[in-house]
């Protein structure tokens, strides 16, 4: 089974060049999909997974380990509630036995047994603030500061999130195989090759 | 006038990568040639050269606007000789307008106004001493960990060296446009790939 994970900044693109080296591959995509099926597993509303999943959910252990035993919070219970459907749903998958392109969720620490080609796609904050401007509706106005913001504070709770699961540090290059630099790049047109260097690498490393 | 230019851990492959990628894409490669040249410019020992760059060399900007007056020392001399040649060097080659990749000297940074493509190449520990331990002659005897210990000593002078010159960290993925690890990786079956994507980049921002 050949699995890429790509590990991405907000707006740098990274989702896009998933989707688009999934098909390329021919492998199955993962990415807002797991929130649907955490969704239907849990009953929660999928909005409020994918904005707490945005903020890195980080289940606070005391709560059962601690000295002082107390009652998980609602919303801490729901946290505990979508990591554990999470890794549920990515051993389902893993399960299928197909090859599977898979998007963000620390799925590179995750699904290390299975020896992933892993991405991480990042850019400069001009061309990711573009980015991101690109794809707001027309009612949502925002700054570029307002959005360089969201930027990073949706990035910093990707790199807690892995640094909770994980001691390589989110987005340090030793932790992938290939770091892909979107500034000044059109996503379409690279895919073919970075499939290329996937393909590549799984034929000398995966049996 | 299109330029690759790649950084690269010691024993990580780079300067195989930058040779075989100058090959395909049909580029000048400047990497040693830069080291005879500085020689040749400098009546200096080609051997020393290279060991002075392998430090790293930092001039001691105190010995000429420091306080107190010292005359700089025979090393420090050389030290300043050498980088100056070096940068004469990269002008002149520039000069000829040709396409080329240049491996090391912190040529990302040198160059910066030329908008080059850049490329950098690490791996893991392991994958680093097998294949600085291949390299070695027969009557180089040296133990993983006095290889691990010379490969550290090499990259912290490339790091200095880099920081001297730049803001920008040595081998901090942001410099770059592509970072490739080498671990578990034949350099020559990805060369072509990482060539289209190269290719790709020019086409979309070189005029």
């Amino acid at each position: 089974m050949r699995i890429v994970t790509v590990g991405r900044e907000f707006s740098s693109g990274g989702r896009e060049l998933g989707k688009r080296l999934a098909d390329e591959l021919g492998f199955a995509y993962y990415d807002r999909e797991i929130i649907t099926e955490i969704a239907k597993r849990t009953e929660l509303d999928e909005h409020y997974i994918a904005s707490r999943a945005e903020q890195g959910i980080i289940p606070d252990c005391n709560v059962t380990f601690g000295r002082t035993f107390a009652y998980p919070s609602f919303a801490q219970q729901n946290d505990i509630k979508i990591l554990v459907s999470e890794r549920h749903i990515i051993n389902d998958i893993v399960g299928l036995g197909k090859d599977f392109v898979i998007v963000g969720r620390s799925a590179d620490v995750l699904l290390r047994a299975y020896k992933p080609f892993n991405l991480f796609v990042y850019a400069d904050m001009k061309s990711k603030i573009e980015r991101c401007r690109a794809r707001l509706g027309e009612n949502e106005q925002m700054s570029d500061k307002q959005i360089e913001k969201k930027i990073k504070q949706i990035d910093s709770g990707r790199a807690r999130h892995r640094e909770l699961i994980s001691n390589g540090k989110w987005g340090a290059k030793e932790c992938y195989n290939l770091c892909i630099n979107t500034s000044d790049t059109v996503i379409k047109d690279i895919v073919p090759f970075v499939a290329d260097i996937a393909r590549s690498w799984f034929e000398r490393n995966i049996k």
